[in-house]
């Protein structure tokens, strides 16, 4: 398998796609790789496999290599002989954030008829949305915790138990993200979170509430990851944070009965199908009293959640091979020539 | 000003978008237009302005047009001495259903930098299902008729009684749409829809219900069309489409009371804020006893419902100098340079 990891973007994230791309490099040991950079400018960059390392990017060495251009037929270098393009199977979007998750690069690689593993930009919209995922999760029967939505210039009232947890709509790591504790907390809170978003989402902060991750992909048949309790934290700082997109090994899988099991699998299965088809995605589910509720979709999980695969890089050749493509729309201006052909009776 | 139309697209609706930007092109009379076509393969012509005719695009001449690229800064010509942009105060997305309406046009010039009157791509993905369209109407408070989805593996039975609307929850014209009038008729009509979508969307068909649409933009201050109650016709067959899209005269407001006006317009302004900001759309609603309902969000109207305003040039001119532009993320490799030096010191 000919693969592109394609990383990077104007994102908060930048730095942590890098950390997954560097992980990547090490979990695909039998996969041709080829890594394409977007910088800060969105200019997009060839990276010799043999410099993905964090400081080629920080120190702004990178800009040494080879530009692309992407258009029609995928990534391309352009020189004195001409545009010659940048041969792959597939491109995997490793975009955390803007520009990766919001859709953007999902768009743009479809528009140009390019292979890529990544959420679609349907998919992609609606799950970088924290609200529009309540939208898709109460459609698809499956349980969120409550929630309110404040603008900012509505009425800081909340009506929901403290302590409540607030998060802007639209941005995928912690950023802006507090804990409220009690209503004198609430004004600094939104504050932060307004920075960053037009709109907030609150919801309650369930202290010691139990937590499941479940990754998987649809490759013809499905491939599911082992569930995995994630170690709590209030909140991951960036060393932490490194940690946790730089993982390569496999973890143990949480210690839960076959029925909580099952229905951790079937509410995955349920929001992956058929809107993230052609990703791997990563769902973080809260469990209370029996019931499973969806906490957050990762479209485009920290290192692809390889360490709860038994084989990822098997996923990842199926599923490249399993790609969506757009339906293909015939145009043969029948309207137009019928329009020509009555003027011309006229 | 000047203003760059950018139509055609990949799109059950491109026939529609050459109508619409021939419209344009009457209708702006006082604006340097430059005309990009997408053709069916997605390659980008710029067109000359004396050649915008049905024909030039039906005959298949467009093609010996300027190929263009779209790349950082927009669009460009390619030629032996290098790469040169079309330069343009900004860019009006024209492309109707696919293409401009789902988001990736949207996505394409945000990555860019490239300034466009249009919906953002969240907009555009949100609108252009007509389930999330439901989502994002119930969590703004706005009503719409009830409903039931349907997907291709779904049991074939219905709540909803007859007769209702069936329409594929993608698709922007009358493509895939039938009403249904009792049960012995559900069956063809799902096989129809589900032809075009994996998802269906199934309504209460209501005979003669009041229709009113309403059109505007945020320009800085609110510009809104006047409101038109549009001539009842079951479907619009292509002819009555091709009028539709032509329109380039103003039409008459509906007569209806103040009260009524008032709470379209403030439906209106309810849906459009913040997120259609820098777009100028139509809203079609239905009215019931008294209750606004939203039917339709068209964020890239029929040539841009021009024939609803009484200064559409004024409008546009105004809106294409108050566009949203993404806000900056700064990328300073603090994380990055921070583990470089734990790493150090270790």
């Amino acid at each position: 398998m000919n693969l592109t990891i394609l990383f990077g973007g104007s994102s908060h994230e930048h730095e942590i796609s890098i950390v997954s791309a560097i992980t990547l490099k090490k979990v695909l040991k039998k996969s041709t790789l080829q890594f394409i950079f977007v910088d800060a400018q969105r200019d997009f960059y060839l990276i010799d496999p043999a410099k993905m390392t964090s400081k080629h990017f920080s120190s702004g060495e990178y800009k040494k290599s080879k530009k692309l251009t992407l258009k029609k037929g995928g990534f391309h270098t352009e020189g004195m002989l001409g545009s010659k393009p940048v041969t792959t199977d597939a491109v995997l979007n490793l975009i955390h954030g803007r520009d990766g998750e919001d859709g953007k690069i999902a768009g743009m690689l479809d528009f140009y008829h390019v292979p890529f593993i990544g959420p679609r930009l349907e998919a992609a919209a609606l799950s970088y949305s924290k609200l529009a995922t309540k939208f898709l999760a109460a459609s698809l029967g499956v349980e969120t915790l409550p929630y309110e939505v404040l603008r900012r210039d509505d009425a800081r009232k909340i009506t929901l138990p403290y302590p409540v947890i607030i998060k802007p709509v639209h941005l995928g790591s912690s950023i802006g993200v507090s804990i409220v504790r009690e209503p004198s907390e609430l004004d600094y809170a939104l504050d932060v979170a307004f920075e960053f978003d037009a709109e907030v989402l609150i919801e309650p902060f369930i202290e010691g509430i139990d937590e499941y991750n479940q990754a998987g992909a649809y490759t013809g048949e499905w491939e599911l990851s082992i569930i995995e309790a994630p170690h709590k934290e209030e909140f991951l700082d960036f060393d932490k944070k490194y940690m946790d997109f730089s993982r390569d090994a496999q973890v143990l899988a949480a210690e839960i009965d076959d029925a909580l099991a099952d229905a951790i699998r079937e509410t995955f299965k349920r929001i992956y199908s058929p809107l993230f088809e052609g990703s791997l995605i990563r769902c973080d589910f809260f469990v209370k009293d029996g019931t499973v509720y969806l906490n957050e979709i990762n479209p485009i999980p920290g290192s692809m959640a390889n360490y709860l695969f038994e084989d990822f890089e098997g996923t990842i050749e199926r599923l490249s091979r399993q790609l969506p493509v757009e339906s293909n729309i015939v145009i043969d201006y029948q309207y137009i020539h019928s329009i020509q052909s009555a003027k011309g009776k006229a």
